[in-house]
């Protein structure tokens, strides 16, 4: 049984290799016209400088945060009365894990932006011959980040697996590898802050004093800010997103095969520890086949399309992809609960039907609800529905009603990703509770299922096998967006802008969806960790009742009030650190339009370029020094309320923040989401109103249509600029901040017990 | 000691008397120049109107609810084997307990409202003889509303706690009660809902197609919306804000007397039980001392007060008049506890303090709260501190990123009055939890403190005492803002218009301080409300285990997720139903304009008057349509969850929907009161840039003033706007929907036992 460990090991050199014959495929692509080279090259110096500055900043604070744990862990063990050994032992593995899985996270961030970075210019060199080629070469630059970050997370924790069980109970193991996911949301929290911050003080620096002070159009070389702002699509959705997956991977995956070491106690099966692994090393193949169907065989080239728009056939494909990454998952997750859950010893299950095919069912609860989410956050964010359109129709009254439109939006849009959830939660509960066991050396605690938790685990794993799909796409958007760029900076025909244009459109919507899907799974995955929790509380104090976290008790009570209040706050000083980023960026913008006259010379031989570098050099500058004290009040908040109030109102705090973070990250995210479509939707000369001034059908042809220009879509970029910082920089820190909470306490539990015996 | 019942029923009626001779002060006041009464008079009958409609709307409903409620109750009750006179019993007191409750808000609302619309064109009246006596008159005007919402609402409970206590219990007295909190809280949700949406829906249509379109000035008569919007002001911040506190100090009464019953059963004291009430009445003797100590010769007129701003002169003394209540109320509250808690038996207390000294020093620790809310959230809202000037600030680069910044301050505002609340509850906790019952025949549950629960009870009626002077200041509001409007309507001179303008700036403030006092006593309320539901349940299925409400539970955890979700999506609706109720109103004042230009004639005696009467119904209509659908989710989600996953559950959706409700609404009200004020900071020409374009100090006489027209103050107007349904409907509506769930709970607690046994 205990083979089972190289399937993971195993199938994550395979993926690795995949993603480097991925690199090759899109290296080896021709890199365009000198003019797009020129562009490229910009970028890619930009985003490479960024990255290293801020890595060099990461590695700084994650070395110190892992001396600061490996002491407290072996002074609090220590005063345990633990041996020394023991002390030193759980100190010492802690740290190492932390510092392999910050490693990991920086190792995979680095090389998926690398090549998403070398990507752009070929995909605007392969979109002047076909869209079947820019697809594939946007979407496979953009796979080699998805895959290294799900292969490396997946190694690392085998492999740590797999050095600390020698010489280990196997049921210990698991709580020593938590320090890995601790590292890996230590630097998923700092990179996506910097990333979020970096890539919203250059957009809005850009658009601020380029598109309206100067009135010169999107990506124009004149706009000194413009690099700055492509670099910005990369180290925000390319960089960030990675960083936060690798760490859901990571922290899931730990909280699983925690919960997993009582049913191994029981069974004396390490299949339930293994399965976590086992089953993402089948999404990984699951994925790769879904990614491997797109071809160019299967994309229909515009000029044989008979006139439907290329977003529209791209966006087919991917979604075919998506499905049959699905499909395969199913069968996957189905599988490996026949191949490891499949134990007799102890265990009892009800209707006849076997324990495996109980989970096996949970898990596919969990696929069902990475679609479900698709489909909500499409219907909340795109053109075709109810809310864009709503708030389409408000910019008619101005910036004011269209800003109070897409809150009312924001607000609602919480309602059906959390009834989803929670049919979720409650359904893969019931699977799994339908399976008991009967071990008299199992604690049992009244109402407690360990069968049911488990249950919502497996669904967090089926949820998460299309991971790296979904992070394909996800990269494919930074991808094509810079492409759109760079073919619009290299003066290329409007056909080509059209299919870069109708990519980066695609793009956005997938952007989009892997933000509800990083927040569908942290949903998902938030009973899943807390419960890891309470198993890791009761591995310490051996008392029953820490598995009840009573908010009747006053301790609890508040504590879970201050961890919603962290929420806000922290959203807080996420949208604010945009805010004094990106006044700089503007200074500079405004400083260079004023000193170098020449930059808007009226003929095009008398212009001179402006200093991108220098820009490029604010928003790192900016970003890097602005994400400190967010990053700090997020890391310092639960360790203060443990510390103070103990064990159980930190799992208060927990669950609550959880909560919290859940509802108002969908918030940012759909609400940013649905501005910046309204914007799209009139741009795209949608917007048509009859001679009251009313909206009518965005097709119907005697309404006369509002497009660019107009005071509708002026009150449209209102909201789309109120939306960036939202959806780009708070909304996704939110997603690493709540599982930076279910790690920091994971790791720091010894602590909050022997504080609070 | 059961005399003690005649304390709160004759202060109550001596309130009601003190409450007609102000009115009869006020009353007496002459009402201007026939062009102020003319003005005053549409105000007045637009007011009567909608109140009329929508008190008959409500009455509807309540009877409606009812009906239901006692149906259920009986059904409930007969089923779980009670007999047939004990059913009826519980069925008909609840009921009838319901209806009352209702017809007290009604009455209390109706009266106040009356009296504060006939006090506006008196204080225009009287501003044009003093500053002294306009506050007089409009502070007493207010305060009519004010005392009679507490003695009416306390005599309510008296009243009915002396009736129903024959052939009763005691002890079973408190829970026969709860339905008069629920029909408070009824009324109130539907009040607050209707008059939030009408004054929004009447200010929004008046400003974007008076102000905005037809480019007229704030208050012009030629405005068709302008009665609606003075009108508005009455329904929403008086009558609506007036439901609310009358609900709070109901619910929490009846709260703190369902957890004295412990008490009382352990001491034989019935002390324990009427003490909310006692200290109730102390309250509003200390409120009414306060408030006569404001006179005419404490008020520095203007003309004497060598440049002083008549704003700061009156807000001076209404501070003064507000630590005069604050002091005496620490008084009220030590002689309180003294009379009602001293009792022997059965107590135990730590460190050689009496008990009741313990509950008196956990009072003052409420009052000290709502001093600390006074002081923030004037630091978050008032234009001389960091947050709005930061909003000011962001005003120069455009609408967009005033929003940004509003948002940001929002969610930040979120923390320091949330930690002064976990700071008054811990602390409040601790104070009573050094008393501990030692009566065998209580169940004494591991981990739970009676006393500590008590404590936090005392704190709560510590922080309620100021109650009626709060509310005196808070109508003083819309009384000050509708005479501005009747002096502008009026013609009348620059300095009486000074005085209004200055007490209309003073009355901003107060409304803010009422809002932030309210979201403070409802967070503070929130635990011994929730602690008083698990009383009533252990109360119905005697089981020590209903203590615990365990988040680790699933289905708490569901329903605690879902409880957050109802709090974000009944904002979006009451948001929403602003903009559908607005939308009306601008379609009417367009049509308006369009069909009768004489209104604005060129020459001012071709005008003739707009149809100020159609506005106000499309007003009351929209206001009446649209609060039903928020009303009727905020009243079923709590007893669907209640009824599917039950009364555990249930407590975990109270609990974390009053955390979000809390949370949220601070955003809201804060984050509204912000976006007003730095308006109002760049109006009174405080927003100074130096050449760069910079903001400098307000004071900077080397800056150049941008104040009204100039692009930040546009700006600025964005901000204000996307604020008013914010703070005026979402944010009161959530104070009052907390409360809601709170007694929907309690009355509804023997149906959840009953299904979930």
């Amino acid at each position: 049984m205990n083979n089972y460990i190289w399937i993971p090991i195993v199938v994550g050199l395979l993926t690795v290799l995949f993603a480097w014959s991925l690199a090759r495929y899109v290296l080896r692509k021709d890199t365009g016209t000198p003019a797009m080279q020129k562009v490229a090259d910009a970028i890619f110096k930009g985003a490479m400088a960024f990255l290293n500055r801020q890595y060099r900043t990461i590695a700084i604070l994650a070395i110190f945060a892992a001396v600061i744990v490996g002491a407290v862990l072996f002074e609090v063990s220590h005063l345990s009365n633990a041996s020394l050994s023991t002390s030193l032992d759980l100190a010492w593995r802690t740290a190492v894990a932390f510092l392999i899985g910050a490693l990991c996270s920086g190792i995979s961030g680095y090389i998926g932006m690398y090549v998403a970075v070398k990507s752009n210019s070929r995909t605007a060199s392969a979109a002047t011959r076909s869209l079947g080629e820019a697809l594939m070469v946007s979407l496979r630059g953009g796979a080699v980040s998805g895959f290294l970050v799900v292969a490396l997370s997946l190694l690392g924790v085998s492999l740590i697996f797999l050095t600390y069980k020698i010489g280990n109970n196997i049921e210990n193991v698991p709580s020593l590898i938590v320090g890995f996911g601790f590292g890996a949301s230590f630097v998923a929290l700092f990179a996506q802050l910097g990333g979020g911050i970096y890539t919203k003080a250059a957009d809005v620096g850009a658009d601020l004093v380029g598109k309206v002070e100067a009135n010169i159009p999107e990506d124009d070389p004149r706009n000194p800010a413009v690099i700055a702002d492509l670099v910005g699509d990369n180290v925000g959705d390319c960089a960030g997103r990675g960083a936060d997956l690798f760490e859901s991977t990571a922290a899931e995956n730990i909280g699983a095969m925690i919960l997993g070491v009582s049913l191994y106690v029981a069974t004396q099966n390490v299949g339930w520890i293994l399965f976590p692994l086992v089953v993402r090393a089948f999404g990984l193949i699951a994925s790769a086949i879904g990614l491997l169907w797109i071809r160019p065989s299967v994309v229909v080239e515009p000029n044989k399309a008979e006139g439907r728009d290329p977003g529209e056939i791209a966006m087919k494909q991917l979604n075919i992809g998506y499905w049959i990454t699905c499909f395969l998952s199913a069968i996957g997750v189905v599988v490996g609960s026949y191949l490891l859950l499949n134990s007799d010893k102890n265990i009892h299950s009800t209707y006849g039907v076997p324990g495996w095919l109980w989970f096996g069912l949970a898990g596919i609860v969990g696929i069902v609800l990475s679609i479900a989410f698709v489909y909500i956050t499409q219907y909340y964010t795109a053109g075709t529905w109810r809310p864009v359109r709503e708030i389409a129709a408000a910019t008619l009254t101005g910036p004011a009603t269209t800003i109070i439109t897409g809150i009312a939006v924001g607000f609602e849009c919480v309602a059906l990703p959390v009834l989803a959830i929670s049919a979720a939660l409650g359904l893969s509960f019931f699977l799994g509770s339908q399976v008991t066991i009967t071990d008299p050396h199992i604690v049992t605690i009244p109402g407690v299922s360990i069968g049911g938790i488990f249950g919502t685990a497996v669904a967090t794993m089926g949820m998460l096998m299309s991971c790296a799909y979904i992070l394909a796409m996800d990269t494919f958007g930074p991808i094509t967006d810079n492409a759109g760029g760079i073919t619009e900076m290299g003066g290329q025909a409007e056909e080509v802008r059209d299919i870069t244009d109708a990519l980066d459109g695609v793009g956005n919507t997938t952007k989009a969806l892997t933000k509800g899907y990083g927040i569908g799974s942290a949903a998902l995955a938030a009973f899943l960790l807390f419960s890891a929790y309470l198993d890791v509380l009761y591995s310490h104090s051996h008392k029953a009742e820490v598995y009840k976290v009573d908010l009747a008790n006053i301790s609890v009570f508040i504590a879970a009030l201050l961890g919603l209040t962290l929420i806000f706050f922290f959203s807080a000083l996420a949208i604010r650190a945009v805010g004094a980023a990106a006044k700089r960026m503007i200074e500079e913008v405004r400083r260079q339009f004023r000193e170098n006259p020449k930059i808007m010379a009226e003929r095009v031989e008398d212009r001179v370029d402006p200093d991108y570098a220098r820009c490029v050099d604010i928003s790192t500058r900016g970003a890097l020094r602005a994400m400190i004290l967010p990053g700090i009040v997020a890391v310092f908040t639960p360790i203060i309320i443990g510390v103070v109030l103990g064990p159980q109102a930190e799992a208060g705090m927990l669950m609550v923040a959880t909560m919290g973070g859940i509802v108002l990250a969908l918030f940012l995210n759909n609400g940013g989401g649905a501005w910046d479509n309204a914007k799209k939707y009139i741009e795209a000369g949608y917007l048509r109103v009859n001679k009251d001034g009313e909206m009518v059908d965005r097709l119907d042809l005697n309404g006369t249509v509002l497009g660019k220009k107009s005071e509708p879509h002026k009150a449209s970029v209102v909201g789309d600029t109120v939306g960036d910082p939202f959806k780009d920089t708070a909304g996704p820190s939110l997603h690493v901040l709540i599982k930076l909470l279910s790690t920091i306490t994971l790791v720091l539990a010894p602590l909050y017990v022997a504080l609070h015996p």
